[in-house]
């Protein structure tokens, strides 16, 4: 091995694979202002193939990053589910339709685009915020951490070496067929049919042929190990993935389709009566991705990897659409996998290194979940690291990450293992066939499964940031995550009927008091890395009511001076937002107390704060208040995080229970005449 | 005079001037495939100032080309206009309150950006699309015609030389100072208080120094003249603007104001009881501009072009706004202006030579007018140039850009005439003070100013491309754009009654038949140079309707054929959609004749021609045929330009008369085989 150079460094996130999990970890340490790395094996960003549907919950992230548009403009936006099934006499017939988003539970319908699209927005975001990029041809080599320094927040115990290929050495198979165009793309590389060691096979490659290789030497006080289902990261931890592997092949075409086929660019479920099921996901640019049975589980075990291509793949589709016919000539990519579901037993070690993604957890691709629960580990992860970085929280939120996403991973599969065997069983016959699946239950899960595939159904459980009346421990995690039991706070779930604390904040219309512009309030919940107080001031016009909030606001201007961003500044890591329910052309702005409104001395007010629950001229009336199930007189504080799940909810005289529960897990950064004061009235000095 | 250098090239269109309107231009000739060149002396885009207001209308064209949305998400929505005048005691008040964009007349409202973004925006897209680069740094010099080639269709009858500047001689004082962000931009040496020589001052300098001065010699078909107030191209043309100039004189600041006035996110109309007028314009990234009045007519004539600076203007502002309190750190851009109304006596010449936006029209820019009507000019005139190059045309629709934006512009010049004077007089303290101006007077050419000023009220006369009733001559124009009177084809209205021939189609929401996805029906209308034929199909479950669009469709499909875009392809100058109003789910796309699912050999069916007047699943009811004002059982046919301004109206049995309309003006390419077929028919052969 020809070492020509090392080198030495120290970063305070270091992020292994820039696939969408990584990604997303890399945008909250660009949006947070932390100094982070983010390292991939491959040459170049995937451009065929791999992952495609997005989830409502997904999109309504995006957004808070700013560009979810890119995606809903891009994407094919699916509607309608159709489901197919052989009629009394075997007969391929359309027996459903069910809406594919159930109406209502979001402002975004699942969408399905490429995952290499996903991968580029991402990139341009990064590019526009930050100086992160993302540094490819880099395999890490070793891992070694120091325990002794895993609590103390300034250390680095993490020490990973890193080798720099060149660019010919990180170019896989599968991306260099695709940009010479000459080959239609094979995913079976990246399959979990493949052998599980092709990292290590390109590595030794490079050893073996004494190529250049630059090691690296990095510190690090977080690492994210986002490197997919051969997870080299999770290797090194030692930590295994728990579950089982069937012996269902499915195949995968993603091609432009001739067909007669009615309901091609609907998501359609085809069950035949003899040759296995179909998926059909119709895609962005007109294609259409399969996916297709290739075996029965009578047909039997062993698969040779090789006797798979998409002529066979095809037959199995002309079989089980039958009659209708399909063909194609651009094939865009293909691959099969083995269906099987498996969760990694931990997902951290030490609060210190994490694992993310495909990393944690492996199952089948059709309910469209892969890249959606991927990419919300990381989103559930990224702020709070970023928090404990930049000194607002201390490092007990960070055992929250396991609690919160190992329950939605196991939850995944569950679904996905009820789900997966239904699609590739037998219709039955009648109902005395029992060995063949029941196509009501088929439909009666597949319509439950929609709910949960949206990703607005997550519910986190309670824990420090999660001030719910909820048994901790029933989550199923070794690790302690529950509130001091002496001082534990409870949101008090009746002021908002319809926002649930451990879910995320639903979206309803509201205008800027200032400009009358309807915006959805979850856009105003940018990822910024911010808590946000969300106070429904109910009917200010009522005296009364109006005083309550000017005593809030004292509080509030308390609460919102405690947790400053920087000592120096007045960027305060908790913002205050307003809706209220009088009628907006009653009320100024400027007659509310300042906090709603607060003065810059260079920007003048900040009229972005109030908002109320109003007609608007063009896109109707939000009913905001009905919607979140306030009450519009007396109104209501809700505390959301800053991945918008909310923390707790309580009357607008209860803002000292949120000053206790910061208590819990959030460092005080104050002005030094701030915190004279406090510590005057505390009798401290 | 130091020539290093000169070269000849031709080009099928050469653009004069990189602003809104050429740019514009640039964007057609790009989407139709023409080889086309656009020069600019400036060095670089504009960065600050200038224009910022679009209308629906505006955002409507935008969308046709796919970069609406950027302006959507970056500009600042105006939602509210707010009246502001003396009480009876004089002092200042909020009297009104009106909807900027009047509720439901585009699916777009009135926003304010920046004229640099959606310079950015149009380049981008150019890039996106096309070769075509603004060349910038470059002086036309001469330009010479010859008119014995004006009508050869083969010919390049225009010649110009044009001048290379270097880039410091290039960039004028205005971006240079914002660039280096040292002085807050000035924007007065592009006013109509400047003189009119600007051009001639740069470009002067630069020979007395004997700068490096390229000399190019183009050779032109088309050329079309966007170069601003003073445009170089007019002059060459011999072409007066005509009109008047006031010596009312008002100033622009672009500021983040520190203000306590209560509706500065409004847009407000100020008229002080003494102190004059203003408007309050809110924009994006917390600017405000304001058009503030500096002199009143008793003041009287001459003024001082160097007295006017920004504390000046923004002394004005504090008398008008009294008592409110307004200042500011930041100022942006900040210009001042003499109210005049002024249009071209002539907008083309020989059909070869064309003027369009400031070039041609001149008028103050309070209404937000200037931007859009500049752009709209060019928007009408590019897909007629580019219909005549690409051969799908003939050279008599040119005449219709003068008959249809003169009159427009004559529109808004009368327009502004009254707005600004009642906006510069002072309000009338009771009925009796005749000199005073009546402030119900002023709400009410405000609103009813609001629907002139969204652009949708646009209503092009009869003429060979306009198929209505109306006489052409009425039009003012000198040139006869009439269709042959022996020949005339009148549309039929009342089979569509609120689609008006000669206005924009208007938008409803339609679902896609093939999979059900909610579009405004105006997003399908893309701007490529085509025209389409939208089939209101009716109840197609109804048996006999049904017949009718068997029937229809022959004919359909032989118009098709008639007009392609190159006589070796399929592609047609002419693109088929349909609505239907059967329940969605009742029909299926592939029972429908196949004009309206055209099959292609390699990507399938085309799914995108068919859509449905139905109920979607997360977006409502659309209710577009009760919204076109369309028989739900019979139907209609409408004829939509590439503009998507409607040409003609007619039953489903009345394709014979799109036939022969299209023969006015249309030049037939069709493929061998469809020639020979109707030569036979004809008995020609």
């Amino acid at each position: 091995m020809d070492l020509t150079r090392e080198t030495f460094s120290k970063v305070d996130v270091l992020i292994i694979g820039a696939g969408p999990a990584g990604l997303m970890a890399a945008t909250w340490m660009a949006r947070c202002g932390i100094h982070a790395r983010i390292i991939d094996k491959r040459g170049t960003k995937i451009f065929t193939g791999q992952a495609d549907g997005l989830q409502c919950r997904t999109l309504e992230i995006l957004d808070s990053f700013g560009f979810a548009d890119r995606v809903w403009k891009e994407s094919n936006h699916m509607l309608e589910i159709c489901l197919w099934n052989p009629d009394s006499a075997g007969v391929l017939r359309r027996s459903d339709r069910i809406p594919d988003t159930i109406p209502g539970i979001s402002r975004f319908q699942q969408v399905v685009l490429h995952q290499g699209r996903i991968e580029q927005f991402f990139l341009d975001s990064l590019e526009e915020h930050s100086n992160i990029k993302v540094e490819r041809g880099i395999f890490p080599y070793t891992l070694a951490f120091d325990e002794t320094k895993a609590e103390d927040p300034n250390e680095y115990p993490i020490e990973v070496v890193l080798q720099h290929l060149t660019d010919d050495q990180a170019n896989p198979r599968q991306s260099q067929a695709t940009l010479d165009g000459a080959a239609t793309s094979d995913g079976l590389f990246r399959s979990n049919i493949a052998a599980d060691d092709d990292t290590d096979e390109v590595l030794s490659d490079a050893h073996e042929n004494e190529l250049t290789v630059i090691n690296e030497t990095v510190k690090a006080k977080y690492l994210i190990g986002c490197d997919g289902a051969h997870s080299w990261t999770r290797r090194q931890l030692g930590i295994q993935l728990e579950g089982e592997q069937t012996d269902l092949i499915w195949g995968v075409l993603d091609i432009i389709p001739i067909t007669n086929f009615p309901d091609i660019r609907m998501r359609c479920a085809i069950h035949s009566s003899k040759s296995g099921s179909m998926m059909v996901i119709p895609r962005e640019n007109k294609l259409v991705r399969l996916y297709i049975q290739i075996t029965t589980t009578a047909i039997g075990s062993e698969i040779d990897r090789w006797s798979i291509n998409p002529k066979m793949i095809l037959d199995s589709a002309q079989r089980i659409m039958a009659p209708y016919k399909i063909d194609y000539e651009h094939c865009d990519w293909w691959t099969a996998y083995q269906i099987g579901q498996r969760v990694a037993s931990k997902f951290s070690q030490y609060d210190r290194m994490f694992l993310a993604g495909d990393a944690v957890h492996t199952h089948s691709p059709k309910a469209g979940q892969g890249m959606n629960v991927s990419m919300q580990d990381t989103f559930n992860l990224g702020w709070k690291i970023a928090a404990v970085l930049n000194g607002t929280a201390n490092r007990s939120i960070l055992k929250t990450y396991e609690s919160e996403r190992r329950a939605v991973a196991q939850e995944l599969i569950t679904f996905d293992h009820k789900f997966s065997r239904l699609f590739s069983g037998r219709p039955a016959k009648d109902i005395m066939d029992e060995e063949g699946i029941s196509m009501e239950e088929f439909k009666e899960v597949f319509e439950k499964g929609n709910l949960f595939a949206s990703g607005v159904s997550v519910n986190y459980g309670a824990s420090i940031i999660v001030a719910k009346d909820d048994d901790a421990a029933a989550q199923g995690c070794e690790i302690g995550v529950a509130q001091n039991v002496n001082a534990r706070i409870i949101g008090k779930h009746h002021l908002a009927t319809n926002i649930r604390i451990g879910m995320r904040m639903p979206s309803f219309k509201v205008l800027n008091q200032s400009d009358a512009r309807p915006w959805h309030f979850q856009e105003l919940l940018k990822s910024d890395g911010r808590w946000r107080i969300v106070v429904f001031a109910g009917d200010i016009l009522n005296k009364i009511q109006m005083l309550r909030i000017q005593n809030l606001s004292g509080g509030l201007k308390t609460l919102v001076g405690k947790y400053l961003l920087g000592t120096d500044g007045t960027d305060s890591a908790i913002e205050i937002l307003m809706i209220h329910s009088a009628p907006r052309i009653q009320i100024e702005l400027l007659d509310l107390p300042e906090i709603f409104h607060p003065l810059s001395n260079r920007d003048g007010y900040d009229y972005d704060k109030v908002y109320v629950d109003d007609l608007s001229y063009h896109e109707g009336y939000g009913k905001a208040y009905e919607g979140y199930g306030v009450d519009k007189k007396r109104g209501c504080l809700v505390l959301v995080r800053p991945d918008h799940y909310v923390s707790w909810i309580g009357g607008l005289e209860d803002d000292g229970e949120i000053e206790r529960f910061f208590e819990g897990f959030m460092v005080k950064k104050m002005r030094w005449f701030t915190k004279l004061r406090e510590d005057l009235e505390r009798n401290l000095i």
